[in-house]
């Protein structure tokens, strides 16, 4: 069976994840899907508003035949340390694409940037430097000193999320000499940062998540932006689990945390550098609210994104020492399979260089235990009863299998 | 002016505090009485149920004349510790008695223990080490050692806690030779432990706090209990704060940090000794309540406000090194005053051998860092707005000032 790799969030699954998914599939002719999909923390640093196992089973309902959990020291992560993480993920789970959507819609053109990038290295990076030096975050700096380098016309526009992410799977590939081919497909309609519905049908995940938490507890606002399983999966979370998960349900642990922690004992979080420290702690005692919060953390230096990862490691307590950066996942969580995902499975076992672990008590690492950190802190942002209930998943939650008649009935409705 | 000190918690103030200050500056003469009181979190290893603000309050309208806050590394400690800071604060504060409640009664019978068991020492601290390795916790051993050395007749009975913490604090102003007489007065009627309401006007702290609860938010159970000025001060507190405090309310908290921290972090936490860290880790991602919680964590080997003080200990991240023990008390923090006391403190000033801090922002050192780390704290256990505003009583309080003409009309009332 032939695989191709997707690298997701769904946060949650809507009709533009539906629709890359199928796409995937036609353009690289596999078999099946696999994706390498975050835990329960986000890439912006952000909790995931449901646990990582409802989001593999609307993901398994909808397309998808094999989830592997993006470890935790991955997924809350700059682009290019997510990026190495999720394709070194997808090539020891066999894949042999990669697929993935961008504003440019050209693989090609990702290409002849990755390659004028490594041509004239040294420039852009001393390019980098310099714009930082004046004050400007990482991902800006990136962006202004690739302008400074007058990119040829065949390159993309490293100023669009996707493009830059897409990049970045480019570049780990490359660099890591991997044997997989990498896709990208147009992104249809919605833009990533959409704040508003702008069709009747395709709406971005932002935007999905907004009207979740403007509408508290109705989530009929959302019906026809999602497949009807996503919709079920929601409606079930809330009734199982009492809530959609957001920064505000976190703020006072967070605030707890800055409260009990000295500077010295801060900085030893990852990413607490350069005496952020300081601001962290003389903000936190000001402060009501989390927007209030980032809002006054905010400054030119640092991106919304890289603060709300330096604020979601002090939550899960996720040190230096332990968040050392590695190029390469160390083993597979298996979170959920389709029954074609499971024969897949089956024969992957025999080749993968990896351990696969579909039982949480049958492996541990430091990697791993960061992850378990991160999911039972996940689960206190909820109320009792479901926080403790949620806690447990951790180790008690089976992999999410699905029967494919489901799919084929779908199948055969299209 | 003649001083009189008394080391209490308040919590809250009861016709049985009201009596035992009425005989104290009847048996010593005194013109004022000088609290040493605990701050936020107590003895027993327990948030306060108001905060200390509120509590200096209800004293100062019943009788006290200047409240000090014994800081929380002596406040929340075992008794010696405990007895060693209260007594040194009070001494600083200029008392020449200190007057205290226990079921013995006779000042003679403390001094007689105390000098038998110094002449006994060594058999004595040897009996203790046996008990101890026998597995019974440390007070108990205490007491069973004392049994074992047969004790002379006019001594103490050191199985009772007031007994217990009165000998403490003979011990303390003898060990330091402070120029202090120590007076003792028998307690009346209701027992430290009680859970319930034994007659109609006197009852245990612990028997309100408990009606207090069972009863949310309606305090009308405990009227009769208390006098006005306490009952006012708590139904004050309700509206301006929300709730009262207890250990339910930073549960989550607790639970958070044990999820968060490794073993070796954990061990660096005050009292977290001799392998209690793995236990407390193990049991904490099991437990859904506090009550559930203590209730397994509980040995023969500690005692239950032993456990509590080091939960409190997590709670607010006092580490090792900040609590170096020391036996006296490095600054006096005012927390209230009526007038007389103003004028006593006017006095005061002159003599003081350490500083008297009417405003927290006027001074720091590692003690009082500690003292305000545990208010803020103390006030995260309250749901917004009140959380903020009383996060910021720590910098923001002036001490509690009560104008002497209400303790004179009382006066004349009785």
């Amino acid at each position: 069976m032939k695989a191709v790799g997707v690298v997701v969030e769904y946060n949650p699954f809507h009709h533009g994840h539906a629709y890359h998914i199928e796409r995937a599939k036609m353009e690289t002719g596999a078999d099946i899907v696999i994706a390498a999909m975050s835990g329960n923390f986000l890439q912006r640093g952000e909790p995931a508003l449901v646990s990582k196992w409802a989001r593999t089973e609307m993901a398994l309902k909808s397309g998808v035949d094999l989830v592997f959990e993006l470890p935790y020291s991955f997924a809350v992560q700059k682009a290019d340390t997510f990026a190495y993480g999720a394709v070194s993920l997808l090539v020891a789970a066999g894949c042999d694409t990669i697929c993935f959507g961008s504003e440019s819609g050209n693989i090609e053109d990702f290409y002849h940037t990755y390659q004028f990038l490594e041509k004239y290295k040294d420039l852009y990076n001393h390019e980098i430097k310099q714009f930082m030096g004046k004050g400007y975050s990482y991902p800006k700096a990136l962006s202004l000193a690739f302008q400074a380098l007058e990119p040829e016309e065949n390159g993309i526009d490293l100023s669009l999320p996707n493009n830059i992410l897409g990049f970045q799977y480019v570049k780990a590939a490359e660099k890591s000499e991997y044997p997989v081919k990498m896709v990208t497909i147009a992104r249809k309609s919605a833009n990533y940062h959409d704040q508003h519905f702008a069709s009747a049908s395709i709406a971005s995940a932002t935007s999905i998540r907004k009207a979740l938490f403007s509408n508290k507890d109705d989530i009929t606002a959302i019906h026809s932006y999602v497949p009807i399983d996503t919709y079920e999966g929601l409606q079930n979370y809330l009734h199982d689990f009492g809530a959609f998960h957001n920064w505000n349900m976190y703020w006072p642990y967070l605030k707890l945390n800055l409260l009990q922690l000295s500077p010295t004992e801060l900085k030893k979080i990852y990413e607490v550098e350069e005496g952020i420290e300081n601001r962290l702690l003389s903000l936190a005692i000001k402060c009501e609210t989390f927007p209030e919060f980032m809002e006054k953390l905010k400054t030119k230096r640092y991106t919304w994104t890289r603060l709300q990862r330096t604020l979601t490691h002090i939550l899960t307590h996720s040190t230096k020492n332990e968040m050392t950066e590695t190029n390469e996942v160390s083993y597979l969580r298996l979170l959920g399979m389709t029954e074609t995902g499971r024969m897949y499975l089956n024969q992957l076992k025999k080749v993968c260089p990896i351990p696969i672990i579909s039982k949480r008590s049958s492996f541990t690492n430091q990697q791993i235990q960061t992850d378990t950190k991160a999911a039972r802190i996940y689960a206190m942002g909820l109320p009792e009863p479901y926080r403790q209930k949620a806690i447990e998943l951790e180790f008690m939650q089976q992999p999410i299998y699905i029967q494919d008649d489901r799919n084929e009935q779908k199948n055969k409705a299209i």
